[in-house]
């Protein structure tokens, strides 16, 4: 918890386990996809995202990728003392008891698609009750004015990565098929935005968005908030992903970095949601490229520097309904996508088998 | 089933039947959407489905639309004769009796959903083996080739229509609480193109698409084929939809036609998914236009004609994942997503319920 670079604590143990795509297994799948009854690529996106699940399975035709378990990571950011969002910051602290209670958005979205939440305190700045869904892993009270200073320091960037990846390895270890990146924290498609702008080489105004919903005014506000924290922070953005995560960034951004990457090494997708996760995916691939062939986009966020990072990293969002709550919530909708790809391949009948007539070459 | 034009049978029934959407309910669930513990408009198209889902259910919350029963309308075409599909007409037969083994796209993604299927012969031209999911409503042995002649007579198309409708009965008297439409028949964008583009006054090579996969050269012939049969009708296609369906459709389509309007008159959503169940839907909103409101698109096909279809029905399909089988597959894949959308206004906590600061307007 307290070494300058990622030491060998969860996140670095499982960076180093994070493979490639086994090219066999997705050999096979594509061999066995020209075989189901159907036409040749006619089930479009299900049948690459097939290919993917078993390479990411390392077998042909891949296990069902359920049950799912989303994790929720929730923090605070000093930031909202710039008037970047018209939501209090107390509303974080009564959305994880809203979380644990199950009636939130993603609880509703994960019971439709079987499965577990769990809500990670990783920085809430407020006291939180206990609660059998809640993990108490809080490495600060929110983070810094990201216009004043750094959001953290480079160790505590670090210990969120460890708590994402080590919170991944125990979901998987209790039995999560697939892995969900939720989030919750008010006022964080802030951080989200620099950090994107910051990796990418993006300016303010191309990435940030107007998040859970703030007028022209606060729209013009936000964007230079960001503006500052990039030229504030900027030999830290030279220095590296790492720095750049803990100058601008935020704890569940760190830990969602650390989420992705833990899930990777655990061999199951990783079905990513929203702007905040998707710089946490940003950021987890600069540190182990590998994770991305991992990563399934679960849905395409309003925001802007969500289409920027998922653009840039390839991934093509499986939904595109509008939504803009983050949460983990699109990812939960994507699931049954997911799962039927799986099937496709495990569950189809070949030509041969169905006696169908094959299509004269 | 000899009326020329629907009599008091299963479709002039369900046409009757069909109401406008239920305003009071609406009502309640717009304004319940505002008070749910998320930002104002957030779950983007889920918002929007969930309202609708209270309008066809008439209250609020709506039911979860579960179990869905998918019906596979078979039919063969004359018009295969005219060299518009690579595949050999004994595929519609065989892939019947795949349908019936369970091991089709359409039975993996049902399994996925939770849905039935069931298969009903509407016009297959070869003989089919019992089964337990086969319903036996044939009405002939495959339509003429549209070339030619009609593809079938007003008579038979108007038989088509109440099996359609009938089927749809059934199965929500049998607890059905959402309906999928699903198609087969070796040829059938053909007449599915010729029916888009008598009905909407396009031309032939606007809404003529490539099918199961054809080369150039075979997507040249088959715009000639359905040019030609436009020509050919032109009297029939003047007449209105139900004689301009006879002369150029097909046995599934017209079934499919019907089933939507027993699927909107039973008070269930029905999830139209493909260009062949799109042009039924076509053909149902020209005889009944209040269907329109109650039917859902699911996905949004690769053929030309279904974007056609939806655009100029207002439809805005929930999924776009690059699916060009039809069988239902589409509309099967959105099923989760009804689902959500209903669960969303039934289970979400209210701000006041849950103790969560409101933004301040």
């Amino acid at each position: 918890m307290t070494a300058a670079t990622p030491g060998p604590g969860p996140f670095a143990t499982a960076a180093e386990a994070v493979a490639p795509l086994d090219a066999a297994a997705m050999a096979d799948a594509t061999a066995l996809q020209s075989r189901l009854t159907k036409p040749a690529g006619a089930l479009g996106a299900l049948e690459t995202l097939g290919i993917r699940l078993a390479g990411i399975a390392g077998c042909c035709p891949p296990p069902i990728p359920a049950p799912a378990a989303v994790a929720v990571f929730a923090g605070d950011h000093g930031v909202v003392a710039r008037g970047v969002t018209p939501w209090p910051q107390e509303v974080t602290a009564q959305m994880v008891a809203n979380f644990c209670a199950g009636g939130a958005a993603i609880n509703v979205l994960a019971r439709q698609a079987g499965a577990s939440v769990i809500v990670v305190d990783v920085g809430v700045a407020a006291p939180l009750e206990d609660h059998p869904a809640l993990l108490r892993r809080r490495i600060r009270a929110g983070t810094g004015d990201i216009t004043t200073g750094p959001a953290m320091t480079v160790a505590e960037a670090t210990a969120a990565l460890d708590v994402g990846a080590a919170v991944a390895a125990e979901l998987v270890a209790g039995g999560a098929r697939a892995l969900v990146t939720g989030d919750m924290g008010i006022g964080n498609t802030t951080p989200a935005a620099a950090v994107i702008a910051a990796l990418t080489g993006r300016s303010a105004a191309t990435v940030t968005g107007r998040g859970t919903g703030i007028d022209d005014e606060g729209f013009g506000r936000k964007v230079t908030v960001v503006d500052a924290a990039l030229a504030l922070h900027a030999d830290a953005i030279a220095a590296g992903p790492l720095d750049a995560l803990a100058a601008v960034g935020g704890l569940e951004i760190a830990a969602l970095a650390g989420f992705v990457v833990g899930g990777a090494a655990a061999g199951v997708p990783v079905v990513v949601d929203g702007v905040i996760a998707d710089a946490g995916l940003l950021v987890a691939t600069l540190l182990v490229p590998a994770v991305v062939d991992r990563c399934v986009a679960g849905h395409r966020s309003t925001e802007p520097g969500a289409a920027a990072v998922l653009g840039d990293l390839g991934l093509d969002p499986l939904l595109d309904l509008g939504l803009r709550l983050g949460e983990g919530s699109g990812a939960c909708l994507a699931l049954p996508v997911l799962e039927a790809a799986a099937r496709v391949l495990g569950e189809m009948a070949t030509f041969d088998a169905a006696g169908v007539t094959e299509k004269p070459v």
